[in-house]
């Protein structure tokens, strides 16, 4: 953990050094990806077995090649009735948020006669991925199959690797609550070139979203064009702005919480109040002695973590638009006036009663979101990345001879005279 | 250029093999392209210089490494009046059109008392790339940047490379008429790596938009993430779904509108009247003989055109949803019958007298579109393509009371406890 103040003679330096510090892993991987995305596409389902034999060690033959509808409605029956509830809580926050995303189709007739607008549809299929083992979170099956419902995707499929052949309860009561129509026991590059160019047994998606280690990561890239796909992510990141008025135990817990997700995320608090700072730091040396997952959290704290302390609140704000963060809390009287300030972050939570992991579960607004400085130009997931929208255009006579000679003159200059000749003949210019 | 009729018994054979022709070259420069960019960003100007004079055959220290604004306006100013009015009728239209799609905001409380909902602000900066050459077309840069304007991006740099020193004043006027901030003299995949990393002289953008060769196309693609770019483009397409009342003349110069961009373009007739087809077939081989871009059109027409016979035009709309085209008109008495029915295209064109060159030029809706059957999921370039959105959450403690439990529930169940402590904490409970 570094603390710097903007007081400091170096603080542009180092503040410049913590904006540009590079969190995401370069491993090389995309020879091996590209390898076994060519193995898919050539021999389809065999590749997919001998992938799972060899990554997951195990025969989908013998475990299945499937999870259907009565086992994930199974899974879901058999979760203590709370979780059940949180699920079902969850759920419906999430749908009823992302119902207000669904776009408008637009149509109107112009002064010159012409009728033009945009339509927008779902894509036929989406397919999402669903990481197994330890960040199997049922939370973002649900982020990313919902949007998917609700944009009215036909076709809703879900990946999954099963490590050793073992299933994770959890993300079946996920996809029963989401209504996924097919749960396939596939990961890793393999399922992403599965879902993009389709084997005998999975037919191809449109889209594909969902969170993935570096190969997952970097076969998304590779299948990129063929699919849609989300953003590429990197390690997660919150930054906390918060006046002297908290109780320093809160935003350590918040710092936490962000740090226990893996040893590269990151985690800064902003403060007016340097000797709050110095008690939000012990708060968090302390909570980590009885944290459970202290072991990942100490160390993403201690290399990646950081105080920043400024001489109002406001002043923070032209430096967190530096760090476009995934994740920023305003933690005061008045968050609207600095969120007002605010450009870039991929979402915000106001106020000293909304931390950070409301939004991860129940709230309601997507917790896909962009990393890595990348909220300066992207959004959180949501219903239109699994729609499309076709623009249309509808002239009469009267309106094409009103366009007519502009875009003859245009095409000409352009060097294209089919186009030209394309309009002529229908207002009888002689060209 | 192939002739199908549904009624053939290997139709289903061949029109499969007309949806996955692949047009698109797959030159692989992605190593040129690595190494490209890593020289831009080791050596900044100094690599742009020299790339430069390697590859455009000019000293940018000699010509002048901008073009400035003043140059702009003379280029603007010195255009036939004809020709200037049509790029400003282009403009305007282009604007109303894109001014309807910017996204609202949206803020609401709901029963528990989450007021919570989603913020849309432009991005910084934006660089258009603007090919240099033979496909140097104003139309595209109008296209690409007025959607920025509209969006609000406040610094709008055009990069567009200058073969030989030789400068396109059609490129400049237009570069006047969309305000741009700045205007390089770079190209090629160097000048993509500049915006996405910046040099001394030229400062980073947030997304990267615009057409180009392979060598940008694969530039674009390595640095998505860095900045967000529009989708990969490949070769155009037309599809035209016809009855027999249309003039086969006006038919003919639709798909050779398509086919004069290049050689690996397609253009497809779908008709519901086997003489019609033959009358335009007849008609294109007419139109060839004095179509002054014959030798590409013609080979383009040859090599990829088609035409399909289908019993009724509305049989011909699961057949274009295959190939999910860039454009699609609809040359009949009741086109928004067939629009009603189609899934996937870019753009729709309905009715007898609406040419897809309208479209290109002065209409209003965007000519960047999705080609080579990503109209299944990606759309035309828009306003939102240069903004982002930013969601956000407030709760006081009475909704954090209401919603805290699941939250915790979720949070314990995958393995979170500091996100758990995060929200007990506030709502005391003992966790």
């Amino acid at each position: 953990m570094i603390r710097l103040e903007t007081a400091d003679g170096d603080f542009a330096t180092r503040f410049d050094a913590l904006v540009d510090a590079r969190r995401e892993t370069a491993v090389d991987v995309a020879c091996d990806v590209a390898t076994i995305i060519r193995a898919v596409r050539d021999d389809g389902d065999a590749a997919l077995h001998a992938f799972t034999q060899k990554l997951d060690r195990h025969d989908l033959n013998d475990t299945g090649w499937r999870l259907d509808a009565a086992a994930c409605a199974a899974a879901f029956a058999g979760l203590e009735p709370e979780l059940r509830a949180a699920l079902e809580l969850a759920a419906a926050r999430i749908r009823t948020y992302h119902e207000k995303q669904r776009p408008e189709d637009t149509a109107f007739t112009d002064a010159a006669g012409v009728r033009l607008g945009a339509r927008w549809r779902a894509v036929d299929a989406a397919g999402i991925y669903v990481p197994g083992g330890r960040a199997a979170y049922p939370s973002t099956l649900l982020m990313n199959a919902i949007p998917a419902r609700v944009a009215g995707v036909e076709r809703l499929v879900v990946v999954t690797p099963t490590p050793d052949g073992v299933v994770n309860p959890l993300v079946l009561a996920a996809a029963h609550l989401a209504q996924a129509d097919e749960v396939w026991r596939v990961g890793g590059a393999q399922a992403i070139a599965a879902l993009a160019y389709g084997t005998e047994r999975i037919a191809r998606v449109d889209v594909v979203t969902g969170p993935g280690n570096a190969w997952v990561a970097e076969a998304k890239r590779q299948v990129y064009g063929v699919v849609g796909i989300d953003m590429v992510a990197g390690p997660s990141e919150i930054v906390v702005v918060a006046d002297g008025a908290n109780d320093p135990d809160w935003i350590a817990a918040d710092l936490l919480s962000q740090a226990e997700h893996d040893t590269t995320t990151q985690s800064i608090l902003f403060t007016d109040d340097g000797e709050f700072a110095t008690r939000v730091a012990d708060a968090v040396m302390a909570q980590l002695e009885t944290l459970p997952t202290a072991a990942v959290a100490r160390v993403a704290w201690e290399d990646n973590g950081a105080i920043v302390v400024v001489p109002t609140l406001m002043d923070a704000m032209p430096l967190v638009d530096r760090l476009a963060p995934e994740h920023v809390e305003l933690a005061c009287d008045d968050p609207q006036a600095l969120f007002d300030r605010l450009r870039h972050a991929g979402s915000a939570f106001l106020g000293r009663h909304t931390p950070e992991a409301i939004g991860d579960y129940v709230a309601g607004p997507n917790h896909v979101l962009p990393t890595g400085r990348r909220a300066r130009f992207a959004s959180g997931l949501g219903v239109t990345d699994f729609m499309k929208r076709t623009s249309f255009l509808q002239l009469d006579e009267s309106a094409l001879s009103e366009l007519g000679p502009a875009t003859i003159a245009l095409a000409e200059a352009e060097g294209l005279p089919a186009h030209a000749r394309s309009v002529a003949l229908r207002i009888r210019i002689n060209h």
